[in-house]
């Protein structure tokens, strides 16, 4: 069996993360071989890309320069962590991929879904996610999710008004129109047990079919 | 009068970067507002990027990492520095642009001009040079030319073998037949005093017809 390649998307406050987490803990408690990543995933090069990224410090970061730097950095992850993984017939969950790109910088920021895939396609070649899961939930009670957990790491990127993220949501049903074979939408707004359930149902009957 | 932006590219050794200097002398001198750069020219978050790709402990840099990342201080170091001085109506001469990605990674390193210009045309919009000048040299001659020099800097990439330098000529020569009207060939196989002479007539009889 070859691996598979499963991406988890969606905006701020989700549920993707938590649920990828232990959906990586179900699947192999099946005996599933997974691997659960999310960018920059350790890798010393993509971890430094990614500090030059969320630095609050760097407010003169122009789009298109940010949308590169998301590139090298998934080119650079991809290339260390995820292909070894398939290459052993792994599972791999990644928390976040390349529709991110084209949900935030291509749709919310305004370069355009098609520039910003181009990029992307430079950095990913015929790497595309066998399955992508898109947590489908109103932006404002994600974002409400989020304020409700004073935890969390605020970055720069979390400042972003509520209108960003609308359109980031706007991005995501844009790509899930797009690529209706590869992307599944998943209700989010529904217990983290019921998502849960949801999800890893989805995932047994596609990797089933495989 | 609108800026001009021209650009001086060419293999090690060539010569370029000492002649950009004295021609920005030169050019002031004879009353034009110039500003002399190269990426990343002190823009903060370039010099970031820059440190990434030459720091030597980086070895399992990918090529598209790479390109990506260049691509990303290219854009940063455009908009902040490059742009405003072209807006202001100055010449702006610039060491290494857009054919240095297409000559070293997109023909010396493999990936291909075209994908290489692809993420380029992403970076830098319709913001291409007016004029680029190709310092035309031998790499053996350039390469000695630098070994002769102890007091420069090495980096990474200059320590890639000879092989690589023809390469890298031999993608110069294609974009000089590729790009006719931008690209003006210099016979830089000629003293500092000659060379100098040539770049400072073509670049005012090309400033005269604009």
């Amino acid at each position: 069996m070859n691996g598979q390649f499963i991406t988890f998307e969606g905006g701020e406050g989700a549920g993707k993360t938590s649920i990828l987490h232990s959906l990586n803990k179900k699947l192999s408690d099946l005996g599933f071989d997974v691997l659960a990543t999310r960018e920059p995933g350790g890798i010393e090069i993509a971890e430094k890309i990614r500090k030059i990224i969320l630095d609050p410090e760097n407010t003169e970061m122009e789009k298109r320069t940010e949308a590169l730097l998301f590139a090298a950095a998934r080119r650079q992850h991809l290339i260390q962590k995820v292909l070894p993984a398939l290459k052993a017939g792994k599972i791999v969950l990644c928390d976040r991929f390349i529709d991110s790109s084209l949900a935030y910088q291509g749709h919310a920021q305004g370069l355009g879904i098609d520039e910003v895939f181009t990029i992307n396609q430079f950095a990913i070649k015929d790497c595309m996610p066998d399955l992508t899961l898109f947590f489908d939930i109103e932006p404002k009670k994600g974002l409400e999710r989020i304020s409700a957990n004073k935890d969390r790491e605020r970055n720069r990127l979390d400042m972003e008004k509520v209108y960003f993220h609308e359109q980031v949501y706007d991005g995501y049903q844009i790509l899930a129109d797009r690529f209706p074979d590869r992307i599944h939408t998943i209700n989010a707004d529904q217990t983290i047990e019921q998502v849960e359930k949801a999800v890893l149902n989805y995932i047994i009957s596609f990797l089933q079919k495989k």
